[in-house]
């Protein structure tokens, strides 16, 4: 199906807006009237250029309060209506938004608006158009789809039809099957967008709320469906705003919006993707940094060991039981100090993973560094972390692990088994973009999301995981752009025995982070622990937490450039992160970072 | 009356905290669990840290889930009493904070729940604690003050009270009236928090955009009217939190709380402030530039005359009409570049205008900054604006320009009667502050808001005013931290003939920022404008706008560094700033950037 994008959707003038939606690989456009008042290009400069970027203009929007008034004041509307066909045509816009109207004098008369409606058409038909007549959530006298159709029916024009809105019609919670009741040819336009289910003034919720179709709680995909059913063959087109995308990149934006319909279309059978391939494991997590002491201090404390070295770059890889971290210090392209740059994650089938990623416009990594390296599938994600989709140990397939040559180390009996999951703090304008990106490209699941307060701001996090846990990745995000030496990425590492490794960790001089003693008392009066369990705990800095399922024990490791490790003990299949515990955490990051500093 | 304020209510370590709610005149806290338990220091220490900084712990908060639940459950219950009873021993706090209950186990039954509070009441009293008993407005089955009251008066328990949140309260429409029925005593602990009035879900309402008093839409000071009459007779409290305070400053926060407090009581008739002194007029605005020739240019373009220079600094007094500018090329201490740094306001009584500022806690400034300069009273804004109260021409007082030397040139006639309204960007989490500062402060009223849509991000903007417009002030602020070099401060400056002024300014070489063609295509469609009218506008780059009481017209300058000059025409008493047109304004004014920066 044809894809379109209101221009309000995205921030920037109108020009970064259309750029954006070709390269996202958009269709057509709805050009939203303040954009095109704002431009300094005339209309048929924007028509130009639409067409230059291979875009349709699919609707001029909106017109507001129209119908059902005084006649006096409607032949006021109509002139101004003139204004704008006048404008559509020099646009080469065919069809024009006229939501329902929210005004004062507006009449409580479905005859008088199917009437003026009517002579709106007429003077539209005269100049080639078709009016498309929307009932807002928070129309004065019209705000369900069926009312806004049956005026439309009993007005029985050809250039009068309805527009249909998703937002305007799930937040009222109304049925969409009746739309199927309605004639294809009728329904002129379709707008889509999802939100989170808030309890909420809907004006202020459609405003600053909305999000692209999956990102939110709406069935916008079984919406979208009654309309197919009813014969619509128009575009499927996003009419999207909040307060995130008016600051975020217009770029960015324009492709989670595309992948989000992509992934929409795939829902509802209309369009073929190559099949999610949901990845199995971490193979490893890669570490970019200029100085690889400070990390090969850290790793070897926790039990890594030097295991292989790459044979014709300085990466090193360490290894402790199924945990691979790679220590690159080559040219770091894209970041500064010790990050992390790469997830190495299993994949049944790599080349697969990686054609699915492409389609869903995930930009593709080349597969070769070197003539002389092992072929690699590998895409970028939201946040610019490289995804690389590994066969590690299948000989039928090339793997990474080739281009390393061992170094005859063995790792110590330190325990650790295996990443038990990887925190990435995502940028602060791309949470739901990252989240529908680990979902959709990867297949994995997410989890609910949490807040978690941090001392110097509110930080909501979200796990996406695989079925079996064998990939867990926990996104968050801050309110606001933060520091991200205080909000760095981590790598949990799973252990069977926390206090063994915590233990071991320390004696051979590791950075265990401290903990405030008021938590173990805090501990102490939630919860009974055998004798001297607690003592152990407040010794090494362990945290503890329970849920339904089991029982939870971690600790960390000091902040190396943007990127500390946690030691994570799951019992009895607990299946959290230790949110509870989060804010005592970060507080004593903060702290160290204190002492530090100061 | 006493003041304190939750932890909870500022940003960053329980040890900040404390340091700025001393610093902003506080008497007290009430400590937050997670604080406490986030903290590095022992219960002691901080109890200590409390004395030393002159703050008394008012209030441990919160227990959560205690009361009527099964038996069994309960003394699980008791036993995390018992721990918390023992620290807020050490901690030095005497009252607890025990919120309704909303597990899942608790039972419906006012009687179990009486019997077990009067459990836990006993084992407080041991302690030596009382309990203080609080409906969250989503507590599971109490929910409503009368509710709580209600079970704490059937438990008849010395060491059971109740707690009041005007939040909990007004939140859900409950009639605070029946809080007199409340015997004073009973009453152990009032916590205050304002909101703005808001559709939505309440838990969500509660944690995301409460507000001090006096910010918000919530009758705080009403309620608090009832629980005096009442007879409490503990502390005024704030329980503020929001996502902005949370990456706030602690400091500045504390401040706009203490200030919430004072005008709090000040209408209560319990705390005697100064007299407010409402300014009558913009005395000058002063701007600071390392470069006083592109500053200069400007001026003398809008038909400005250097008419006098400060006797001992490099200060350049530019007027014309009643408009004064100051160009500052003296080192200029806080800011960088070309921007706003002070306004001098015409006040009644210079003098008290500062009492009452300082007694409000604005930063007083030296009032002689040389021994050969008239005295002057002036404070800081919570933005960083210097506001100087004057008394221009008044003999009997000192004033400003007696600091100045004339040069013997006149203004031209060029129609700039005064300056409208001073525009100030606010940072991005002083917005709800600086209206409070303007209007307990100088006396101002505030306006409605309004949003305004940038291309790259929403704006709130909202107006303070005094009565007969002789001072206007428009606020704004974006939705996070942005480029000053874009949302930048303005002077407007008024013109009975906008026309006549944009030309002459034009012919003078002033830099009109040009506005899109389109703009006026939609003005054609929306008004009847006489003949040639709106081809002038479209000439000069003038805006039009109309209320319901007259008529604007409006035209802008370039931006110099991070301020830029507005003309503005108001005609027939229109009563607003032209903000249907700043987003076509603000899209002008990035083009007009991506022009300069190439």
């Amino acid at each position: 199906m044809r894809t379109s994008i209101a221009t309000v959707s995205l921030s920037g003038s109108l020009t970064e807006k259309l750029t954006a939606a070709s390269r996202a690989g958009f269709d057509g456009v709805e050009i939203f009237e303040n954009d095109l008042l704002a431009s300094p290009l005339t209309p048929e400069e924007i028509r130009e250029r639409c067409a230059d970027l291979g875009l349709t203009v699919d609707l001029y929007q909106p017109m507001r309060d129209i119908e059902a008034v005084p006649e006096e004041e409607f032949r006021r509307n109509l002139r101004r209506a003139r204004h704008k066909f006048e404008l559509m045509r020099r646009l080469g816009a065919d069809t024009v938004l006229v939501c329902s109207s929210v005004h004062p004098l507006a009449i409580d008369d479905d005859a008088l608006a199917a009437e003026q409606l009517s002579r709106l058409a007429d003077l539209a038909r005269e100049s080639g158009i078709r009016v498309a007549y929307e009932a807002l959530a928070w129309g004065r006298h019209v705000s369900t789809y069926d009312h806004a159709w049956h005026i439309v029916e009993s007005a029985g024009h050809p250039a009068l039809g309805t527009c249909l809105d998703s937002f305007h019609i799930l937040s009222r919670g109304s049925d969409p099957k009746g739309i199927e009741d309605i004639p294809g040819e009728k329904i002129f336009f379709l707008q889509l967008a999802d939100a989170p289910l808030l309890a909420m003034d809907v004006l202020q919720w459609s405003r600053h709320y909305r999000c692209f179709p999956g990102q939110g709680g709406f069935d916008v995909a079984g919406l979208v469906g009654h309309v197919l059913r009813a014969g619509y063959d128009g575009p499927l087109s996003l009419e999207v705003f909040n307060d995130v995308f008016r600051q975020a990149e217009a770029g960015p934006t324009a492709v989670d919006a595309h992948r989000s319909l992509l992934v929409l279309q795939e829902a509802l059978g209309v369009a073929e993707l190559p099949a999610p391939v949901v990845p199995t494991g971490v193979a490893f997590a890669e570490l970019v940094t200029p100085d690889a002491e400070p990390v090969a201090e850290v790793l070897g404390a926790l039990g890594f060991a030097r295991t292989a070295r790459h044979r014709s770059k300085p990466v090193d890889l360490w290894q402790a039981g199924e945990a691979r971290i790679l220590v690159n210090t080559g040219p770091a392209a894209r970041r500064d100090g010790t990050g992390l740059a790469a997830i190495g994650l299993e994949s049944p089938d790599p080349a697969g993973a990686a054609r699915r990623a492409e389609a869903l416009l995930a930009p593709v990594l080349p597969r070769r560094r070197a003539s002389e390296d092992a072929p690699l599938d590998a895409v970028a994600a939201p946040d610019g972390t490289e995804l690389f989709f590994c066969a590690t140990d299948r000989p039928e397939l090339p793997s990474w692990r080739a281009d390393f040559e061992d170094t005859g180390q063995e790792p110590q009996a330190a325990g650790v088994r295996r990443i038990d999951h990887l925190a990435l703090v995502q940028p602060w304008h791309q949470f739901d973009e990252a989240t529908l990106f680990h979902r959709a490209v990867l297949g994995l699941a997410a989890q609910e999301s949490v807040d978690v307060a941090d001392p110097y701001g509110l930080l909501r996090s979200r796990a996406v995981t695989s079925a079996d846990g064998g990939v867990r990745i926990a996104l968050s995000v801050g309110a606001a752009p933060a520091d991200d030496t205080v909000h760095a990425q981590h790598i949990a590492l799973a252990t069977d025995d926390v206090v063994a490794a915590a233990r071991r960790l320390r004696e051979a001089g590791g950075p265990l982070l401290p903990m405030p003693a008021n938590y173990y008392d805090d501990l102490a009066a939630r919860f009974d622990f055998a004798d001297g369990e607690l003592a152990t705990y407040r010794e090494l800095g362990i945290l503890y937490d329970r849920d339904a399922y089991g029982e939870f024990r971690h600790c960390y490791t000091r902040t190396v450039g943007r990127v500390f490790f946690e030691l994570v003990q799951r019992d009895g299949g607990y299946r959290g992160y230790g949110a509870q515990n989060a804010p005592v955490r970060l507080a004593a990051q903060h702290a160290a970072r204190r002492l530090t500093d100061g």
